[in-house]
């Protein structure tokens, strides 16, 4: 069967609706590039980068807010103290893997001190997920054109999910993890707001993984599909961003930053010591940028969030799901094999 | 059919096996007590109190390690900026209703000053949910004598769950809520530990609950049994307490309690905007106490720990759980009902 | 010489001229009162409660952006979790004693729910300092009573200061602390704003003070002013309100809390262990309430938020020092005496 | 006038003893490293990195316990998800320029994978303040092998200050600034601790600059020593490394952080709005690796922790003037100068 998105499997988590391209992109002018890096000569590289670009490039000048969340910090997000200051992002998000966070984040300043010389200081937010089971991440694989190639292929619609940018060696509950993304527009009280979500997903244990509340994890053991490592550590991390167009404060982007963690438990998660579970929410429903004077906002009252809430759980649960449907069966270094969850199985289990 | 216990249903939550009394009790020491006062006149009382007191009473000399974590702050737990500044917990911890939380807090210290009058200060921890809906909350009906007789009630062994203590007058997924609790026995490399939960459930909708990935509030819809609430605000809260044996530092034990999102969210949780998630986590397997020489302690190592994060989850899951399962049929004010969950149905429901 | 204020000894702390009254009433709608209680019979009180009210008493239904910061967390200001979730402050402020925090906070409840009965919970804002050494503490003096009389005193203008309200047994530096007030005019780039603070002082030790960097305390050693104790433990505690009428978010109104710490380190403390140092701040230049539709605010740009640290910094230091110049020598229970910073000798060591 | 260190004009901050160096290498095992850069062709180069080593350079396999504080988060310090989460650090602390944070922590992560090739993945804590006043930061003049030459040259003993590693291009309070150290010996009741500081200084406006409590930065105004932006922003940052061999818990160590913010704004800091003032804090006295067992602690209790709380602010002070005081007046780019404190002219004003 060809690899697919949740929903044409036939499997529709929540109530809400997605946008028009189930992503992150939903929300008007958040961009999404990748640059994959596969090559096996002369050291192997499964790896990549992927950066989510709000405000449609121009956040450096135009910027959001946003909050973070760390649901288990053994990980990195860069630029999260000018973040939990202010409460504002002012750059784009890359997304690649452990050892390369340093080299993508002086990219993203390089970048805009190209376009704008006289910017004085930048704090770039770059996030990471372990690939090094897959890809021989001591070769340091990633230069900072790739940054930059990933930033000039950045644009809106349809994404690639699964083995692609940042995402491409990920491994997910034991099967082939990687990129994903899924929306929900909600509907408030003062109209609708989309959600959009984008994960790198490379955590958890194949046993845990539950597909829509069935357990679907220990129901596909090693004996049906092998898991790719057996005694190894499981660990692994996901980094989930949360976009959207609702005009909320930077108190309310951490509260929907910290719902992730419920999407993130429905589907198997549940924090392991060695994982990086680090998300991160930004709002464009509002403008920061102008002169002296204070800078007119709108705030959505609290009392009519919680449509947003149920966006950002279901929005999570799906995309983290959309990464290992998308994702395709991969070999890495030293022989290394890394399955993809079998979806005519899948679809077996959910149907019964 | 009579009230009962989840796993005396058949139902069985996650992979891990309970304590002897599967109760927040199977931590050593760790003791419950209740009052709960339930009258119609003068005014209509369906409230009460709970204490959780760690270390058989004597946590005022014994502290232990503690922290906690706020999934949605719209609600009070007092004492936690000692707690965030010492990981120290040193006072039993009280859950009641939400407008009494001073007299209960007050109390408390009254109860210690009598008991070692040269005690200079206290500063107790005390948690609420909401019960004004069947309870007449402005009355004001609890003393501080409730309080003491709790404290005197407080003991090991089983506990009664459901409609009494601070669960009295509770609602929980708009069937009636309570107090509830579970506990998990997780295998580690260093041995076996003990996690304990006791919640004060009084949250959600009634189409988010789930039993064990299965959507079973959906399926019993308000025509099948009434939804207490159809003009009015959903919201609620939910106090989580966790008490493990095990030997974790206080950044340790907050790790636990961000742990009890996820059994939150998969019952059905997601911090709405007027709920109270507030999770404390204390650990008993460190003395602290001393002289002025440094206090010999042990640290379990956190590549140890993902055992008591699985038993985290899945007690939290169960303890809301048996709450609603031990709960009755409830008229407090004005007439107003909280019908129990539906045993039979629930049964139904699940064997499909 | 009669007690006075800091400006009237002609000490000049910082550069920026204070508001009219140099107290957080500058501020406009935020009004203070005080409940005093001394008695000597039947158990000696040295007690009471101060109220701080923004908006004029009408914060129930119009709250403003608000946030707090523990420098040092062993103390409890009730209340802060949904100032941490939302960022906003619904009630009106009380300081007092430690033993009672509760039934000041119950009062709070009581007081709003009598106003406006449909009202269904509150969360008020209750802090406190240890009035023990000078206070029968255990005899449990205020009522409810004492916090509706004090918000029955609250209003704007001019204030009382020293041994007045929730200050009226507090020791500051081993002299006669208390309640203290200051506020500055903030020039920024869009116009002045006032910064106004209240302290409740009740920390530090003799040698640790300065005024305006010269170090007082250490030039009045017990042997020319008696300490109050010599064989007790000195820790003690400073709750620090800010209040400003700046469109600052929840997040700026962090940043202003966190600065109390430098103004109360100039002047001498540096947060025992045994205190209790959490500082609020709340900005009233928003109004947060409204229907359904998104809120309009207005937010003060960071890069023009400089002269309202520097004012937080130097009322801060001010109102430190305004509550010792104010408070006169009191003897309390047991015969215990704390004496006044004495005004010549200060005057003199400010001279030389 | 030679340069000189604070104490050898006979100006002392505080009550308590330095240690031998009087620097943060006074603590047992903490290793400094620096590899300065200045060049003039083909781009201006004042800039460089300073190593911290804690464990002469087993960190990465002996961790120790540490937390940090962002007094104001306009800056970047990575790494600290991981040690928020466990209260652990292990990696070597690296300050650098602010465009450079990235290649100096692929540096740091390269260099432990090249010694323990098995290390799976590390996530190293790299500091900034930017430099671009005197620096022509967009030549980005660092490379991989400037830090490993930093961790080369680490070892024990007094260390270089003022314009050397990543604080060569710095300026503090309008005069030149850079890198400082200081340290005390707190005696505690179980017996003296060390501890050291260690600052990059780069912040903060003339006029507020105070030398033990003198106003000093007043008494020195551009007409007597230029100031090196009239025009210009005059924002900076102060990173503030702060080591101990006290056993303190992770909880204890954010405590300690916290304390920097008093002896940053006595000598006139107040965190401007473009400031990064992020404060990190480590206790080497416990060793936590093991097998899987508990592993044994000493926690120093916290009733007698006042001692290294004031050894905390009364050090900070005296590095952050150590940095003043050993740097040179230095011209950069485009013929800037930042002109040293001038020594003879701030003895003449302590003396009066």
């Amino acid at each position: 069967m060809a690899r697919a998105r949740l929903r044409e499997l036939g499997i529709v988590i929540g109530d809400l609706p997605p946008g028009p391209n189930n992503a992150i992109t939903d929300v008007a002018d958040v961009w999404v590039g990748h640059t994959t890096v596969i090559q096996d000569e002369p050291r192997v590289a499964r790896t990549g980068v992927t950066v989510v670009v709000p405000r449609a490039g121009e956040m450096f000048t135009d910027p959001c807010f946003a909050a973070y969340h760390s649901f288990n910090g053994n990980g990195e997000m860069t630029g999260i103290h000018w973040i939990a200051e202010s409460g504002m992002l002012g750059t784009p998000i890359a997304l690649t893997n452990t050892h390369q966070v340093g080299i993508v984040r002086d990219a993203l300043v390089e970048y805009e001190c190209r376009r704008h010389p006289a910017r004085e200081w930048l704090l770039p937010v770059v996030a990471e997920t372990y690939d090094g089971f897959l890809n021989d991440i001591n070769a340091f694989h990633l230069t900072k054109e790739h940054v930059f190639a990933a930033l000039a292929a950045a644009g809106p619609g349809p994404l690639s999910e699964g083995c692609v940018g940042g995402g491409t060696g990920m491994i997910c509950h034991a099967f082939k993890g990687g990129i994903g993304t899924a929306s929900r527009v909600a509907e408030t009280k003062s109209g609708p707001y989309t959600v959009g979500v984008l994960v790198q997903a490379n955590y958890g244990e194949r046993r845990d993984l539950r597909v829509n509340g069935i357990p679907v994890g220990r129901a596909l053991p090693h004996e049906r599909v092998p898991v790719p490592w057996q005694q190894r550590p499981k660990d692994g991390s996901i980094i989930i961003l949360l976009a959207t167009d609702a005009p909320l404060l930077p108190v309310q982007c951490r509260r929907l930053a910290q719902r992730a963690a419920v999407g993130l438990g429905r589907v198997g998660g549940m924090g392991h010591n060695g994982s990086g579970d680090i998300f991160l929410a930004f709002a464009t429903g509002n403008h920061l940028s102008g002169g002296d004077a204070p800078v007119p906002l709108r705030m959505l009252p609290n009392h009519t969030i919680d449509p947003l809430f149920r966006a950002a759980v279901e929005a999570v649960e799906e995309a983290i799901l959309n990464a290992m449907i998308a994702a395709e069966t991969m070999t890495g270094q030293q022989g290394r094999t890394a399955y993809a969850l079998p979806l005519d199985q899948l679809q077996e289990l959910m149907a019964t």
